[in-house]
């Protein structure tokens, strides 16, 4: 390796960890959601985690064929700009909020070597468009996992912040784009959640 | 779709969804390390997705060429059997541990689909056995991880439990067996860290 390429990787090396440190920081962004069986709230480093595990056993459930890799690597990426922007709730969402995730992405992809920061700039994008096989899949995953804790958990953010059944239904129907199948289970589990009590009673709904 | 093969189809959700749940207990598998600029204890489900975006980062650093998306996926998986046999510290690692995490992997991979579960169990033999170029550089970002927190956090566990500066070095060796780069880099760290004070006093080294 000549000198100048040495030196080239190396200072690719240095970004790359600044970065590394800095992407950390997602491990202390707090989720609405508790993961399963934990009374403390969910991190967006280890919920990110899970969904990439859900789309390496759920992948024959999509609806369209996916590029599983590539669902994986979006998931992986899709929530690092709350380092700077943190999570907000899916029933709080602004277009305001989407503004300052994207100037939160390019402030901490700006940390990266340029070639691979065009990566995770793509792959972020991409699952923010929701357009592509895969995004639509890994945004299904993203909407599944927290109904899938809240049911396991026995209510969960449901009946902590008021969510009704309808409220439920009308904000993850993006599921049904990524899977058919997912959708359906979700209903299901869903209205098993209704006859078990796992809903807020009519007068402390919030998100109707 | 026939009616059989939806059947089928069905019951293979039922399974990755047994699975998904709990696999989720990962999140409660507290490690030594503590993550970077936190004091509480890092999870195996977060430190699992920090490997990932690392490997993300970093792949371009291998000492071989990789195959970058079996290096994720087999990071994702790899501390996975930790859900029933726990995390070991790595300088307290012994060959029962080992066979209690192959048995671990049977039960928690078992209950997923058949084709499934083959992939899984492949991926993290094959991480365990450390021989492919992707082992080895997985490997080399599982032990390189856990340095470089202890770096950012003023000594961290090195300091805790009382690990000798020569200690770290024999138990990171096989960093450079997968990327020589980052093996220098945590060099350079570990003496930049024994001149800031990151180190036990000799009377308090317990892992010399």
């Amino acid at each position: 390796m000549t000198q100048e390429l040495d030196q080239k990787m190396q200072d690719a090396l240095e970004s790359s960890l600044a970065f590394v440190k800095e992407a950390a920081q997602l491990k202390q962004v707090l989720r609405k959601t508790s993961p399963i069986g934990l009374e403390r709230k969910e991190n967006s480093a280890e919920h990110s985690w899970h969904l990439a595990v859900m789309a390496m056993v759920l992948s024959e459930h999509a609806n369209e064929d996916i590029d599983l890799n590539k669902v994986v690597r979006m998931l992986l990426v899709h929530d690092l700009p709350e380092v700077y922007a943190d999570d907000v709730f899916i029933y709080d969402r602004t277009e305001e909020h989407t503004v300052k995730e994207r100037e939160a992405a390019q402030k901490l992809f700006g940390l990266l070597p340029d070639h691979i920061a065009a990566q995770f700039h793509e792959l972020w994008e991409e699952f923010e468009a929701g357009e592509t096989a895969e995004a639509k899949f890994a945004r299904a995953l993203d909407r599944f996992q927290p109904c899938f804790c809240n049911y396991n958990n026995g209510g969960g953010t449901w009946v902590e912040f008021g969510i009704s059944q309808d409220a439920v239904f009308e904000r993850n129907a993006p599921i049904e784009k990524g899977s058919t199948r997912l959708w359906h289970k979700i209903k299901a589990l869903v209205e098993d959640a209704t006859t078990k009590g796992f809903f807020p009673a009519k007068e402390d709904v919030k998100y109707g």
